[in-house]
């Protein structure tokens, strides 16, 4: 496989202004062709530090593509990096310049003037067109590799290299896709899932590779190959899928609140939530999904035990005599809910969120989850973190998960 | 000024999986204490590539920062590179082993064993402690440089960056903070504003620099300069806030959804929300704040017609004759909500959130907000865009924006 590295030029990288969302894109792009991304460099505006960029990209890649660094000022000096790296001059492109010209001359002699610096490039550049407008790239073929520049404006990067360069790299280069799988995981943190996966991962062939991305979302595995290895690499992520099974929410790249949002209108299932210690945010991660209208009758956020009594019924003497964070407490949120709202399903949630309300016996992290359905009402409790952010979204996550399970006929009561 | 090199750690970003916001997070809070970020480079999970961009970070920089690797999988090689880089052994920690094992021994002996490679560090590390979890950091002395390895997990790098590392920084090495000055703003997008600004910004001397900082929260303005300039800067500095007036939030990089929630304490003000489009979003916004209880007393997430009927009183014929995104309707719902709630001040969101739903008199991104306190009801309309999940954020910013404006007594009815 061919190996690619991505130089992305600007001081605005480098203050934090901007996520660098253009290597973020360019890397799908290529990885979907079969390009690997071995390395991704930002450097500022300067020419030394270009040609730096330059220098250490091509020690890991045969191609490599810049972008940013190409407009008209002065702090703009890619195509001189690009001409001082591969020691050639800088010579006037006379197509480029008419172009130019063309578009210009309406604004003033003196913006063409100031524009003048964009037809030339590199001595021996291909020039990349851009049909979206007068910026445009260049390839040129140096004795170490391809050196690519396009602007590092997102829609006129994107347009070259979907018509230029993807084209001329499929062409000019063997490339052949990764087979790529996914297989979506909630309910597990990694390290329970790689003591699962243990015998699994060390039976793998070389050639195939297992990633673990966790997030307070749930567990990704990617599992990567190349063609050749794709039966074999199939083969693994069934057993793979087998070995974790309920534990798996989808053999895609999706989310898990994509998933129940799924799951819930396919079953025609009227649904209404009580929130306390997550203060809304189930709803919210649903209601983030087009359609939830469909079965989400909405949802009561019940943060003082007042509220808890008044509009879900809950008994005063079951929060005195349990707690408001309880598995009576949670059990009965969840049944007034569904009562008071017809719906056929209600999900309630009571926690100690953090990072004050602890005490020995409940202790921040304490999260209480019960979910009415057909006549049965579900509970877990669950013990998570110190940090209240992080357990509004790991409670989120488990909710949405006991949502799905319920549905699939694989909660246990 | 001593220049530092970021090296983020992951397949994930190589593929294109995720942005590198971390690589963002941290520009920023070294620019803030007067470091540059020389270069940042992203690599794969390989044991070679994360020594190679060891290498050549340190061409660049007098510290290098690594984030990612560090968990307890195959996968994770970030210390095993460290060690070989330095051509010293790793070595277990003591200390890191016992906290390890009190943390896991509740999940049994094999996740103990599986977590063994957590107290294993490079030898001569000095260990960077993570309040918030068993993620250590490490500090390696190199005679090229400081070694630093964070965990790659967002909050846990980021508090161990906080609490750790940059104060290291500071003691260990000569810098001097860039003067950074913070102007927070809502309820303007980030051209309105450069409109405003321009004759400020065109007086601004050299040395100098504002930043527009765009996002769905609002613009954020940074003015940065260094000490010397401080007085000019200050000075720049008050003819912005005075010429942005309310939009002004903050003085300091915060946000507005915790200034809000202060203002709200501050006030002793009751809350109570009635949410439609924004489905919990603004009541889940508000709870991440620790000690929220003391303002909001519970919402209602009012998804069904049927709903906003039942628990907060919108008559059906107000539905029928206006449409449930209307102003009547969002009036409605907010004194509906302060009256059976009885909270001070109630605040209601209804609008079309799309992507489906609109209508040539009603297209996509129509909002209603209404805010009733102090026996008045204010109301806005406002139409916004096409995408949903922008849709939302931007309403909740909206919201809390008319919250604040309220109580320091600059909306207008």
């Amino acid at each position: 496989m061919i190996k690619c590295a991505l130089v992305t030029i600007g001081d605005e990288l480098l203050y934090g202004n901007i996520d660098d969302t253009n290597a973020t894109w360019l890397s799908q792009e290529l990885i979907e062709i079969g390009v690997i991304v071995s390395a991704r460099i930002n450097v500022g505006d300067g020419l030394s530090d270009i040609q730096w960029a330059l220098e250490v990209a091509l020690d890991k890649a045969e191609v490599v593509i810049l972008t940013g660094g190409l407009g008209p000022t002065k702090d703009d000096k890619t195509r001189e990096a690009i001409a001082g790296f591969c020691k050639r001059p800088l010579v006037r492109d006379e197509g480029l310049a008419n172009l130019l010209e063309k578009h210009f001359s309406p604004r003033g002699q003196q913006v063409v003037a100031l524009n003048e610096k964009l037809s030339w490039v590199c001595e021996g550049s291909e020039i990349l067109p851009n049909s979206k407008g007068t910026a445009v790239g260049t390839w040129v073929d140096h004795a170490r590799g391809a050196i690519i520049s396009l602007p590092g404006v997102p829609y006129e990067m994107k347009i070259i290299m979907e018509e230029e360069v993807l084209p001329r790299i499929r062409s000019r280069y063997d490339v052949e896709p990764l087979f790529v799988q996914w297989i979506m995981t909630a309910g597990q943190g990694e390290s329970s899932l790689s003591v699962a996966l243990e015998s699994i991962e060390k039976s793998m062939p070389k050639g195939v590779d297992l990633a673990y991305l966790p997030s307070l979302q749930g567990v990704r595995l990617r599992l990567t190959s190349s063609n050749k290895l794709k039966q074999e690499s199939k083969k693994i992520a069934r057993s793979i899928e087998e070995c974790l099974g309920h534990l798996v929410f989808a053999k895609e790249n999706t989310t898990l609140s994509y998933v129940v949002h799924n799951i819930l209108i396919e079953h025609r299932v009227k649904l209404a939530l009580a929130e306390s210690c997550t203060g809304g945010n189930i709803l919210a991660t649903l209601v983030k999904h087009p359609g939830s209208s469909q079965y989400l009758l909405g949802g009561h956020v019940v943060y003082s035990n007042e509220w808890k009594h008044k509009e879900i019924d809950v008994k005063k003497d079951l929060i005195d005599s349990f707690g408001a964070v309880s598995e009576e407490v949670a059990r009965s949120m969840a049944e007034g809910s569904k009562a008071n709202s017809g719906a056929d399903m209600a999900l309630a949630v009571t926690g100690i969120a953090g990072p004050d309300g602890g005490s020995p016996k409940k202790p921040v992290g304490t999260v209480h989850i019960a979910l009415c359905h057909n006549e049965i009402t579900y509970h877990k409790k669950f013990r998570l973190h110190t940090d209240r952010q992080v357990n509004i979204a790991l409670t989120t996550t488990l909710a949405l998960n006991m949502i799905r399970l319920a549905l699939q006929g694989s909660l246990e009561a």
